[in-house]
């Protein structure tokens, strides 16, 4: 088996990631975001879970920059949360997970929620990992190169 | 605002899937089975957890079907642990926290590990989600379609 260098965590961005995302409340509640959820109380019946709960993971969400707060689009007294860029930025990983359920999660007459392409009602296709020339990769196709920080500079490991 | 219809969690693969793989150490370890670690050691000096939380996690990932237990590579007595069909198709939703990582979560000089095509040794694109007629799509592009189960039937609610 091959050595592998101790990563260092921080350097990681999967796991940096999940730092922020890395719980099912939050994920869940940015899938709702996505789906066009915005107040406070659609989120709690959406969910169902506690007050103080929500509160605190969307004050979470708000401080990482994922949401952020916006008057209320009928002009009502109404906080409402939306998705900052850096919150969209996760479409991919909602839809992996999406993906990968319905993939892997549902029996094949079990039916779920589907996500389509707004304007022609087709169903999507499954993500894809393209190489700088075009080409389809799969997990055997990459490899993660580690970092190391040296005294005084910083370097990449090559290959 | 749209009227949303209250959602049942287990119609959403989004949701289905958080249950199975909803927390950070779950996710850890199927990042670091991508990157080809196979033991309990391994794994455990990686992540620095308790034995018992990473015996637990494997012992869930195992029982989900996203990981496996294999003889070792090298003829030992060792366990080893690899990634099912399954937990192959959870490729996407990794790259995705990588690439959402990558983004937003590092500063512009800050080092990160890197994901590079295997044969070119070149950066890959970002993950991408087309329609059937390979249009480019955006959170904006894509509605989920919920499901409605009926009394005796189950059909999809129209658009």
């Amino acid at each position: 088996m091959k050595k592998r260098q101790k990563s260092r965590r921080e350097e990681c961005p999967v796991a940096r990631s999940l730092e922020v995302v890395g719980d099912r409340w939050s994920l869940l509640i940015i899938r709702n975001a996505f789906d066009g959820i915005r107040r406070f109380g659609e989120f709690q019946k959406d969910l169902g879970l506690s007050k103080s709960v929500l509160a605190s993971r969307l004050h979470a969400l708000v401080s990482n920059g994922i949401l952020r707060v916006e008057p209320s689009a009928d002009g009502s007294a109404y906080q409402e949360y939306g998705l900052t860029e850096k919150g969209r930025g996760l479409f991919h990983v909602v839809v992996g997970l999406r993906q990968w359920g319905e993939a892997f999660l549902f029996s094949q007459n079990e039916e779920h929620s589907v996500m389509v392409d707004r304007s022609s009602q087709e169903s999507v296709h499954t993500l894809e990992l393209r190489s700088q020339h075009g080409k389809l990769l799969t997990p055997n196709d990459v490899v993660v190169k580690k970092v190391r920080v040296r005294e005084g500079s910083r370097s990449k490991i090559p290959g």
